[in-house]
């Protein structure tokens, strides 16, 4: 039986969530090394994603390594945080080209902190630049800024590489990079050779994709640096724990990482705004690891001949077999 | 021609934004008091909906009834906020008794506090009452829990009306009171006269419902004390300004209302979270005077008779040529 | 151990479908005889229930009868086609009284034969009874033309029952009976004891409930009648095999009706639009095998226990875990 | 003032409608010939883009074109009909080699007399290609097979042009062509000069897209072939009359094509269900007007201004000025 993937989560997943209703925070603040111990006390993450700033934005970074290696956890990437106040109107769209060039800078700076923690790659998340009313943008515009900064700071770090998180949207109405397919079509006007995607399979659900099927986009294209998994009701963002309302469809979305020998970290990206932050991590990685042994036991040849026939109803049974066999810990 | 309606805002249109990612606000925070200023620069609201406890909670009550005096302004209604850190796991259903006593007790408080400030109605929205994920819930109590405490609350305040604000989730993934309909069965469970609605647009139009049609269930049992009105893409309460996407149905949803005679307040709930909030306001309002205007022009004899045929192209047509021709500030 | 569930299914699910863009339909004619046989081969099937008029019109009734003891049926319904072209602007709520009685007669048609037949309902699906634009209609008399056509039926045929089938949209745009809500609050005017519902799981799902909390609901007013189930992607009716998508929430769903002592038949309303008609009954039947077995070994108590405290994981782990299991044919 | 742009419609918006309820059709069956002559009755449309084969298959050439000659109408394309029972599960993607080569034959036989009715393109509309259950389909093979069927097809008729037509679902629970950015990515993948994009606003819309920024995106890559207009709730393509709800992003979307110098065919697709058929499309071209007036007076250095800040109200408030005021006939 081949190993089990690492696990490992955003960083972020152990700390104090808002809205912009409990304005006051689900919970009280949580340092950057606090929210570390809380990731070691999973158990079973190799990996985290941290943002920054780091909380407060002067933790020294030695002892934010050791943190880490206490913890057994290791820096996956950073996640600069271009979202905020500052970035309220737009990061890498602002209308205002001061504040564009303080987005990029921080990136920059994430990005050579990233290379000095050994990172594998700089997540880009631009959630603040798209649009939100009918005639607000100049959309050509918005695009071409969009692609301008992440080819600039993908040519100042050319050792590193920036994978893009696309969101259909949340918190602007509407994201530029919101899809599989816009963020590759951005990534080939760009012409960099280090700049990929992050699909994060709730984001994927309900912007009408099939999350498996938008995986395989990317990977067909080299450009899957990275995964993060969850789940939602289909409207909206609610990073809910995996599996717990698609399992049929998370279950796709790993065999075809599987099938296309992709050997990334299996990664959480979860809100567990009124749950406990350790055990909603645990109850994640619970899933992936049933989903893992549904693997070993999933009949490849016989699925790929049903799929060859596009037999839905064949294509289901055998997953289901697998995916309801699992806890059983059989091996093919 | 009769008289133009009031207008008015939650007073949180005017205050700090915070959602999960801008978790250090759009834009610095702003008091209670300075709030009501903001309101008052709008120049054409008449009332406002204030969230209780006032920020600072020991704000002064005299004091601020003068501030409102002194911006025109009268409070309509108090908002207690039974969805902040508190009761981020619910108010009303909370699973915790104790909790579930300071919601009521936090809204009876607010309560005594209308009466004094001469409210029209307390507004209850519990939105952190429903529930996440599938399994996690015994519905029927949640639902028991709902109806019990608005009962008690009215109850208690029998001089007082309590309008309950529907909506479909958010922040839960799914409310109790999520709809017209549901909300309806509620208060009919609740046997008191002093429950009713107050029907967002925006929440009605995300939930699938026609807000004319749902206004009209409400207003045929007697039970809409109140409206908010702002505008979003179907998919999320986006609590953009009135009209900017949908004006035909904001314009169906008024004609409903004066068609049955309600002649309450004009609200506003927006959240220009990007935008200059005095100025989102009047770009709201002026959405509704237009509106009114096209109101007075909508030849209502000619939409009665399209209606009683059903034939949406000529009611379609008779309400496009009011609406477009609200502008010339013709008359009938 | 206690007897499983009697399956049915639609007899639709085995005739020809069309759309749109099939006009000739996916694949071709089968006449209601022939239907009944493509039923009888499922070999699970206790029963049908069956679309008025017959195809063709003229089948003779003991012919049909006997058609479906030879293949071990039962009818359990009837469904009155009130949504075909004579009925496409309306059938209750025709805006021409002529169709509208012409409705409300072939509906009692159905009524005589589902008494000679023995069914246990007569399943009402106004389909084409709602609006598609703003300002089209005057809701408030669609809802009044509704209600009375409903009265009507079940004073004239006392003896009987009638099973509202709500439905969010499709073929409509917008359908008076769109939520069980709305369709609970239409029986309370109706003032007459013989309307129940039929809740369609599909239905629920994609109108933004969440399915075995509005079972619950129709059950505490003990109006739930009937149930079909089948899946979906949240936004259309799509008519998929039971469990391909939602498995959890399907769980949660029959769940309910077991807790509730509710012992109807669990049915199909399945569209295998390009899957072989048996073979996707078969395979709807073995995914509700599945989860009859999960429910024989869930922890009730442990779950119940849970749901006191709203623990999401707990609920979860719970669920899951007899889910998951279910195939090891444990019992408890 | 510039001239007016020319009208059309696809022909189909004057035939039979079906669905799977009203399986006898809203009303009775239409030739070809008869749908042309009711096209001609509208008496604004210039052009007609009309399905193949005809109805009935055997109509006469020659007696076609008269027709369209005699009613003032022009053939703008064909499309074929490559979503009948035949390609039910399937046309350029059937599992079926035969029925592939099917599906290419008749697109193949379609461009044929495209080029003899001089049409300006052939409209491509695969609505069967896709997948309709998780784990169905190879999506990998999916896609090419829908690339090679059209690169084909282009190379076989190099002097022609093809548009694809994408939409996110229906009949297909998924299809492969399902927005602007696939299509782009595919039509690159494709290497051939002579294929693009034919923009169905609704398809945008319901596919999360904003319409105005699809198109802008199309025309930068000077792939915008044609566009259709028609209307919906934003869940599913109800093609309902242009204007109906989303009156502002439809002037948007034009507003963008004005300003990229675009100069093709306004052209409807509806399906007045239950409308009378002329007077739909009447009501659409109406509504196409108001929105060209509004454009001739729209203030588009002030609107460009205030896009160049992102100013939401500012540019809402001029978009708005216009869309009211066209009804005046001014002109800047």
């Amino acid at each position: 039986m081949p190993d089990e993937p690492l696990y490992g989560a955003g960083l972020w997943h152990f700390g104090q969530f808002r809205d912009r209703y409990a304005t006051d925070g689900y919970g009280p603040p949580v340092t950057t090394l606090e929210a570390i111990d809380r990731a070691g006390q999973v158990g079973d993450l190799s990996v985290v994603d941290i943002n920054y700033p780091f909380n407060p934005a002067d933790t020294d970074v030695d002892a934010l390594q050791q943190r880490l290696r206490a913890n057994g956890l290791r820096a996956i990437a950073l996640t600069p945080e271009i979202y905020t106040r500052t970035f309220c109107r737009g990061g890498f769209t602002n209308p205002d080209p001061g504040i564009r060039r303080q987005a990029i800078e921080l990136v920059s700076d994430a990005a050579d902190l990233a290379r000095r923690l050994g990172c594998d790659y700089v997540k880009l998340w631009p959630g603040q630049d798209g649009w939100d009313y009918p005639f607000q943008a100049d959309y050509r515009e918005i695009w071409k800024l969009s692609i301008d900064a992440v080819r600039e700071l993908a040519q100042r770090h050319p050792d590193l590489r920036f994978a893009i998180e696309y969101k259909p949207r949340e918190p602007r109405n509407r994201m530029t990079f919101s899809s599989a397919a816009r963020t590759l079509l951005a990534i080939d006007e760009m012409e960099v050779p280090n700049v990929g995607i992050l699909l994060d399979f709730g984001h994927s659900l309900y912007g009408l994709e099939s999350p498996a099927e938008a995986a395989g986009m990317i990977l067909a294209r080299d450009k899957l640096y990275a995964i993060d998994v969850n789940d939602n009701f289909r409207g909206w963002d609610d990073d809910m724990v995996v599996g717990s309302v698609h399992l049929v469809e998370t279950f796709e979305f790993f065999h075809t990482l599987q099938q296309a020998g992709w050997n990334g970290v299996w990664q959480l990206d979860q809100f567990p705004f009124r749950e406990d932050h350790v055990e909603a991590a645990r109850a994640g990685i619970d899933v992936m690891r049933t989903i893992w042994r549904a693997l070993q036991i999933l009949d490849v040849k016989a699925l790929a001949e049903a799929q060859s026939r596009q037999d839905a109803l064949a294509a289901q049974r055998i997953a289901r077999s697998a995916l309801l066999g699992a806890e059983r810990g059989e091996t093919r």
